[in-house]
């Protein structure tokens, strides 16, 4: 791993092979040329995510699937509920409202999982809702979220799913077809370690249709038109020709490693930081039994001085990513997505026991 | 230039020195890092753009940049004027209708310029009009709109103005103060000559004021967050950080070449290729008094077979760019933009010669 060594959430550290790939002369995206490369990225990207539904590719950040979905598949006064466990949940149904749906929240304290009971409580008491957001990794809390137990109350109730995967996908296994995810997103600057500016979505035949009732879609982010050019392997705009290059080829080197091997390394290596940060007398700020496997959100009974302390690490090369919103300032993350290996996370919980010793 | 040799109107050729400087390693788009890079790059942008205007990064391509326009400087029921005269005007058209507001258009046959006279005959029609739209250099006719007439008339009526610049910014003059434009904007693409993936806009004072009137901004595309963000050198949501290298890298470029050498540079090249072809017995497509400096849209009384011809350069190495929408298969169009120079104008026309002659 290059100096200085990102344990950030994203974006994460990058291969150099991935960005040798992305240095290529450009070409123009109605081409031959982008034909194939557009319709490899698709396929290697069924192939890992071992789906049948629609994948859409985004000259976006994930923010941007958000808006999409939302457009998409919530009527035009139509109503969505969101599930709330932290930061990025609530952003969710803030994007629900900005863009002209009613709103209904199905809310935990930040640190504790959204169940399965709570949500068919509010889904029953609202029967108008349309569609569920899920924050399957609440990246601001560490927290992974029951997907299964979430999205059969969804299917119960006959509401579409939207669930977050930036943070989790490729990091731990996610049966979208299975589960009967409608809509799950992901940008490629989380686990997937390439540089931001693309993200991809994997919408359901059902959520396909539900696109064709709603009127107010807009055009950037209206599924019947991606649809319409993914049909010829391609996008109705310029797309980041560039990641596109490097997530093919760090998909090739996702689909040597292993879905399985892959997901056990993520997994192992978050006990690991967990671990060692509680030997230094730290805390783990999520319920253990929901921690994310692709980072940790970990408090400070200890009251260290955490600006310090990241100051002190990034001095020593090792970058660590801060408290999110209201736990900003009593939380430190640390992130093992992508191409942190265990050696890594050892080299940095000695330095990390040095600099709070 | 490396072979293949692109004459395409997008993306274009891309200096080796630029894809050397997207190929760093990447960092927190909440670090401070990013923020020396974000406020590296508008102060660039401004010194070059010389406006003292907002100006917002967008994780989009310039398609994303009319549907912010739209959301945020169109009343949600009120209505926008198209100015058309070729593919991407009646297209931003559509983005209004598709976003839910009223549209008006002003159309005038493909190949001719958009003209003061018909846009005021035009408002004067349609008093309730709020913004006007304009296609600066249309790039499926290759024709450059006179940008000062329609944006004095627009003025005379006090409508705002959202002015595609996607194909001419940087190519050719604009001066975007002087004119009092509303919202321009642009792909790095094309005559940036950087990798697709970033688009930027331009939005006076008086475009910010009528966002906070508006409703239906949505989240992504929302001038109100975009600027909350910019304040603190940052964006909403994850940059796609490489491009944004590159872009500075180029800016570097772009200002020690001279802003006026550039615009020189473009023109006598585009003439060169009017010329060029008008020898070989090719017209020209669009009224040649309002040709554009950036790319030229050749028409076929020869009733040469373009698809022969285009794939037979293509084998010498030069890509020419087909026709766009309705005119597709009438005629061809050959791209000039950002690092194209007169010898590789040159050398291409003689290759041109051998194939048709």
């Amino acid at each position: 791993m290059d100096k200085p060594k990102l344990f950030t959430v994203g974006p994460t550290y990058v291969n150099e092979d991935v960005r040798e790939e992305m240095k290529r002369q450009m070409f123009s995206h109605r081409s031959s040329d982008y034909v194939k490369l557009h319709s490899e990225l698709i396929e290697k990207l069924r192939e890992f995510l071992n789906t049948e539904n629609e994948i859409f590719i985004y000259t976006s950040s994930s923010t941007g699937c958000m808006e999409s979905g939302v457009r998409n598949m919530i009527s035009d006064s139509g109503t969505g509920l969101s599930t709330i466990c932290g930061a990025f949940g609530k952003r969710f149904g803030e994007i629900i409202e900005q863009n002209g749906r009613k709103l209904v929240e199905s809310e935990v304290e930040w640190g504790e999982a959204n169940r399965g009971e709570q949500l068919d409580e509010v889904l029953s008491k609202n029967p108008g809702v349309e569609v569920v957001t899920i924050t399957h990794c609440e990246t601001s809390t560490g927290l992974l979220n029951p997907l299964d137990e979430l999205c059969k109350v969804a299917k119960e109730h006959d509401v579409l799913t939207m669930v977050d995967t930036v943070s989790s996908m490729s990091g731990t296994r996610i049966e979208i077809d299975k589960l009967g995810i409608d809509f799950c997103f992901f940008g490629v600057q989380k686990c997937f370690s390439v540089p931001p500016g693309l993200a991809i979505a994997v919408v359901s035949k059902k959520a396909m249709e539900k696109a064709e009732t709603v009127k107010n879609r807009g055009h950037y982010f209206d599924f019947l038109n991606l649809k319409k050019y993914n049909d010829k392997n391609m996008i109705p705009y310029t797309p980041p020709i560039p990641q596109m290059f490097g997530l093919s080829k760090q998909l090739d080197m996702i689909i040597d490693e292993g879905a399985g091997n892959r997901f056990y390394r993520h997994s192992k290596i978050s006990a690991r930081v967990r671990n060692g940060c509680k030997d230094l007398g730290f805390g783990v700020f999520p319920d253990e039994k929901y921690a994310a496997p692709t980072l940790s959100c970990i408090s400070n009974p200890l009251e260290v001085d955490l600006a310090e302390m990241n100051s002190k690490m990034k001095e020593r090369g090792f970058i660590l990513a801060s408290g999110y919103g209201k736990i900003k300032d009593t939380t430190f993350r640390i992130g093992n997505m992508g191409n942190v290996t265990l050696d890594d996370v050892n080299e940095m919980l000695e330095n990390l026991e040095e600099v709070v010793g």
